[in-house]
């Protein structure tokens, strides 16, 4: 209870330093051309957050910004350009530009879902190490879940299969998914196939931030690392076979 | 030869934003409350880079902030601190505790090893897209090289044995590496393991980042979606087997 409280206040003080960054941009967004240091408190970390009710539009985001900057970038902006406009402070000064190297599991070598390294670096700015259980779902999430979900006002493409990865692995995402679908990896389906997908976890992760903002939210997933004893994914035999090595914690 | 000079160019230009950078920091860093919004040049994409001719104190920053804030920060701090001192602007107002979420492979899951994560991280502010050929590399040498090689000037732990992972994988490197050693994932022994691993992805960015100011770099690593028709790693019978998928560009 004594815990749930000490959350309660830290959540309550990050939102509200949402709301002093989103007055502190309104005095820069003005024609003053003078800035003082102690509007700096704009920027005091985390940097807080601000409910983004319209989850489809977080989704538009990040599908039409997947075609050009890939995924880590889109699921980055669908997540980070509504506080940017909300927010503004340092979420308006803040490059994004500089998160489209975690495309195809980190410039195409199939480790984590470039969507996912997204949705980290977005919670790390919201909520600093309490994001970190927000990512947490959303990458149990990613692997539980048949994806994609989202449905674009404008498809830019088509395809026809949808699936479960078990796994934050783009390499085994996508691989299982373009064998479903047989197509190759630079086939429009397969293009689709991930902007799409970086809507949904663009989407899934305010809905889990919503719940935060709102005092709702319940980390789901535990620790990984505490339950098997190595850091690591629930897939062992994917890999491993039937020779998963023991636990050892 | 025309890329080159147009890389050439652009490379020049970064470095010079590094440099326009650091007057700006100077300015902000004195004892005027003013801050006009030209100087907000500073904050140009990408944030640009100023040679780190230190690398052992590279190490040692990471090396120590392995212990509290782990892997991937502190491979973001061992890169971007010296340039928080020697540029200033974005980066001196850059809170880098928004980064720790990448250890253990993204909150314990095992995937692309924080460290690599931290290097990503890293040099997507100094070098925008350009910065991909170098992580690219970074990672391929981490997968292909012995590690740990850092020592640390005092340090907190010691250990064994040293591994070649095969893979940018936290599960794949760190694994191997605790069966060869004979230690728990929360030994002391593991982490010392990981805190020098920091050590050495901080100061082989640093070192390739050093070349790429100084004219020198050249990209070594190729494509591997180009190569192998997915976003992939090398290793591909360790998981596979014998049974690997043909390719399917």
């Amino acid at each position: 209870m004594v815990d749930e409280m000490k959350d309660m206040s830290r959540r309550e003080a990050l939102i509200g330093a949402g709301k002093i960054a989103a007055g502190a941009a309104i005095v820069t967004a003005g024609a003053s051309s003078l800035f003082t240091p102690g509007k700096a408190e704009a920027s005091k970390f985390p940097w807080g957050y601000k409910k983004i009710t319209d989850l489809q539009h977080v989704g538009e985001i990040a599908y039409n910004a997947w075609y050009g900057k890939y995924c880590c970038q889109a699921v980055v902006e669908g997540v980070l350009k509504p506080l940017q406009k909300s927010i503004g402070g340092p979420y308006a000064s803040l490059p994004l530009d500089a998160f489209k190297w975690g495309h195809g599991g980190a410039v195409g070598w199939g480790t984590l879902c470039g969507t996912l390294t997204g949705a980290g670096i977005a919670t790390g700015f919201i909520a600093g190490s309490e994001g970190e259980k927000i990512l947490n779902d959303v990458i149990a999430w990613y692997a539980d879940t048949t994806l994609p979900i989202f449905k674009p006002a404008n498809p830019k493409g088509h395809f026809k299969n949808v699936n479960q990865s078990d796994s934050p692995l783009c390499h085994i995402s996508v691989g299982k998914w373009m064998k479903k679908e047989g197509v190759k990896f630079f086939s429009p389906e397969r293009k689709e196939r991930c902007a799409r997908l970086s809507a949904d976890v663009a989407m899934k992760t305010v809905a889990l931030l919503n719940d935060w903002a709102d005092g709702k939210y319940k980390p789901s997933h535990g620790s990984n690392v505490k339950d098997h004893g190595v850091t690591t994914q629930l897939n062992c035999t994917e890999c491993h076979g039937d020779d998963v090595p023991e636990q050892n914690i």
